[in-house]
């Protein structure tokens, strides 16, 4: 423990500093402080020493010097055992904590300020103070964040006016990072205004996660510091430990549903949605979304844009007595769970249920990392450019919107080539009905789509037959043409031939939604004439890889 | 310019610091200097002044005060313009120039030094002058780096003695982006010692790259600060600027082939390989290479491990006067190219030509970046565990051993799930034949891989017939059963169904690679010993999103 006798207040943010310095002044220690400090101080009726009695100088250069003395940093630096001696034949008294917090340089960058301002709130002597004081954490306590004010007031107190080393460590820690803050801003805005970018990123909290991709792989899941929005932020209400892959996939559900507006159901997996599904009925929007791929749903990570309730989480099964009949998921995201659902969830033990808003989740920019070296991009925000019929066969443009819109909003969160088959299903749902992901040849993406979604057709009307008992014979080949008639085919990017549209058109689809700009759209567009097919071109490419 | 008539020299590293000197001295600049610069200095015959006499103050406290001073600092601080006066009244004399390197703490790290010997390497004095010198770059001058002092020297020579605004400029970005670094890496061992992990990543040279993966967003590429092996430093022969999408897939690229012993060819489209091959014969290899899937590899990205001769890329029939018959590709990198073949490579003129070597690419680790936060992993390097026959049927491990390796260095570069098939072809050489990438369903990427093979095969099948005149009549049937009994299929993950096994038995396959440890194994052992398969367990998952 080290009893706080001597400390020096410097900071720009006054906020809670009176309290802090009568808690200070409480157990007897001196204060010293600088200019503005001083005088908030004094008005609150606290004793306060100037520093320019300590320092032997005045505040000289217009501000520019104020702190920075041999005898400050000494009485910071010195070692309080082996140069006890020296330090005394010096005069030097030592001062035993640093509050201090920095010229706010990244407030007046935000403010756009010009370079000379930028310059001039370039502060030298905090930093020196804080890494001086820092380096002597041993004998001495840094102060740079007015939140921490409260913790060490009460440690004061209940410690008769001293400060633990594990506070005093902790405080050495969060100064270092303060400055590394401090400085990276600094460095990158200066090369901004040379015309230079560069980027520093910083994450903390690093959390080991039992493995990486892979269990020879190790990984760890980090929070960036200062950011607000943060998948970091998520309570795990339920459940063993999220894996690495959960977490990539984690991001990938809450992604594909807040931008849903209503009712809205993802199921993820290997980084894909393999269902997605929004609606006026969340039970209804989890079953379609489901049925989007119900094989490949089992093991999945499934999140919800709204709060789930009891009737929505009943479609797993999870206390069904037939084991088989249980839908087990890896993972559930959601805003908030009724209590009764939260508790119907814990059926399962190793279902991990998280409480996370998507709406939460806020990416400022991509970045894929290379070899020595970065890739960074703006988000994929934008919808289209326009939606442009081009064909004779036309799609209505005013009823239709909603499916157009959630069509591209599923098919962006798919890897190219990426083409995907969505209809309204139900009563007043929309569906993600097949989907063809990640192929180096689009045909096979859009093969890909048209297989799955008519299986998922195939399945519906079986279970209908089944149901109803109706004679069956003929029917499948009309629901089926009545399905796909009614669905709309979205492509990532354009075609670059015609072949795409036949083997649409041969399975009965007559709605394609695509960005346009090949230089074959004219045979394209040709060919959906000759077969009846509308198609839009929205202008926007959405490749994501 | 600026005249540098007073310069102070304090460095840890002596490096060249003599010969800096020796340039000053010639230009009548007064040298300030700390203990150990002082004494090289003196050595080399250099006029001194000890900066005792300057801070007024003797070394304290062990070395740990130094330069820090009222007078110091000022004489690097104060406005020459508008403090000229105050300046004088405080007898403070300008200091036009410091250079200095800081106590050496990611030296003293990499040794594994004790915590108390860290601590004692945080220089406090160096990053004061720095930052001070720094700020009042319109007037002084810093160097933080050995590298600069030729420059430096050789302007002033030129300038006779004087610096310019934009050497001061650049110089003190320099340094500000030195004090983030040695911040950051305090910072984070700080942490490390406190048992948390935080991590900081700096990146440099940002180039504003024409868009992102889409013309919507904006994309930038980065140098990693301190890295030596970068993707950064491809050198760019031939063609128009790389896009976004083409520098994520060149780091696919050479991936893919970096590992490959003999001449190895990857050809990259959607950031997967559709086509790999390795063998002894360069030209055999990359019309191997290609094809494994001829559609895709229209517009794709190629890497080549070793040097490339004018009879390899030939093989583009880049100059064909039939149009068509030409291979547009987008990307080709190699570690080098004979004259004759970039010469020819040139007909193209979009085709970027990149002089790169693969080895010379090297991640340290992975990372996912998601909102606020980040994942991290080491990067997936190991082939397998184990290679254990668990079949009746079994696999040579020594004659069959290169084709195994080559498959899950093929299969390691799919983005999951992800089913590939291998076969030796041509003159002992290894190709991959066909694959499935990207798939919910692994049973879909099987389909995939086997139908991609199938179609390869069944093209060379019909070029020889038509070549060879002969009657086909059943030998299809032959040929494809042959190949695929000779091929390998190797799955990214266990299969959890036996049905994998019935597709691929079904098709002709007859061997097997992959992890094993589902819960299923013995189901899908008794199913190969059924089918007759054989199946070898490596006890390694590869997974890749």
């Amino acid at each position: 423990m080290v009893k706080i006798k001597r400390a020096l207040l410097s900071v720009s943010d006054k906020t809670g500093i009176v309290e802090l310095a009568k808690v200070l002044q409480d157990f007897d220690c001196k204060i010293i402080s600088t200019g503005g400090t001083n005088k908030v101080l004094k008005e609150a009726g606290i004793k306060v020493t100037d520093i320019q009695n300590v320092t032997g100088n005045s505040e000289a250069f217009g501000g520019r010097m104020k702190t920075i003395s041999f005898n400050i940093e000494s009485a910071l630096l010195f070692d309080r055992e082996k140069d006890r001696e020296e330090a005394k034949n010096l005069n030097i008294e030592p001062i035993d904590m640093v509050v201090c917090n920095l010229y706010p340089f990244a407030k007046v960058k935000k403010q756009n300020a010009g370079f000379e301002t930028l310059v001039e709130n370039i502060d030298i002597g905090g930093p020196t103070m804080i890494r001086a004081a820092s380096k002597n954490f041993k004998y001495v306590v840094t102060i740079v964040d007015v939140k921490d004010y409260n913790t060490v007031s009460k440690e004061m107190i209940e410690n008769n006016g001293s400060l633990s080393y594990e506070t005093r460590f902790k405080m050495m820690r969060k100064a270092f990072n303060h400055t590394a803050d401090y400085d990276a801003l600094i460095a990158t805005t200066m090369d901004e205004q040379a015309g230079k970018r560069s980027l520093r990123l910083a994450f903390t909290d690093g959390k080991k996660l039992r493995y990486g991709e892979n269990s020879h792989q190790e990984g760890y899941f980090y929070r960036e510091i200062g950011a607000k929005k943060s998948l970091a932020n998520m309570k795990i209400l339920h459940g063993k430990e999220l894996s690495y892959n959960n977490l990539a996939d984690i991001q990938s559900a809450v992604d594909s549903v807040k931008y849903l507006n209503r009712f809205g159901c993802a199921i993820i997996k290997h980084n894909n949605p393999c269902g997605l599904a929004e609606g006026d009925n969340q039970r209804e929007v989890f079953q379609e979304a489901w049925n989007g791929d119900p094989i490949s749903a089992f093991g999945s990570i499934i999140a919800f844009n709204k709060p789930v309730d009891l009737n929505t989480v009943e479609f797993l099964n999870l206390n069904n007595e037939k084991k088989r009949l249980r839908k087990f998921v890896e993972v559930i995201i959601a805003p908030e769970y009724t209590e009764d659902a939260l508790e119907y969830l814990q059926f399962h033990k190793n279902l991990r249920v998280i409480e996370f808003d998507p709406q939460e989740s806020k990416q400022n920019f991509e970045i894929k990392y290379l070899s020595g070296s970065l890739l960074m991009q703006d988000c994929d925000e934008k919808l289209y450019d326009k939606l442009e019929n081009v064909t004779e066969e036309q799609i209505n443009l005013v009823s239709e919107k909603e499916l157009i819109e959630f069509g591209i909003k599923a098919m962006r969160q798919v890897k190219s080539n990426s083409i995907i088959i969505v209809r309204e299903s139900g009563i007043n749902s929309l569906q993600l009905l097949g989907m063809g992901a990640g192929q180096p040849n689009r045909l096979i993406s859009t093969k890909l789509a048209i297989k799955k979604a008519r299986e998922n057709m195939k399945k519906e009307f079986d279970f209908f037959v089944q149901k109803t008992e109706i004679n069956s014979d003929g029917h499948w080949e009309l629901y089926e043409k009545d399905q796909f008639s009614k669905s709309i085919l979205v492509s990532d990017a354009f075609f670059p031939f015609a072949d795409n549209i036949e083997l649409a058109a041969e399975s009965g689809i007559r709605k394609i939604i695509q960005p346009g700009g090949s230089i074959k759209d004219k045979a394209v567009i040709k060919k959906c004439n000759e077969l009846g097919v509308a198609m839009v071109f929205t202008g926007i490419r959405h490749f994501k890889h």
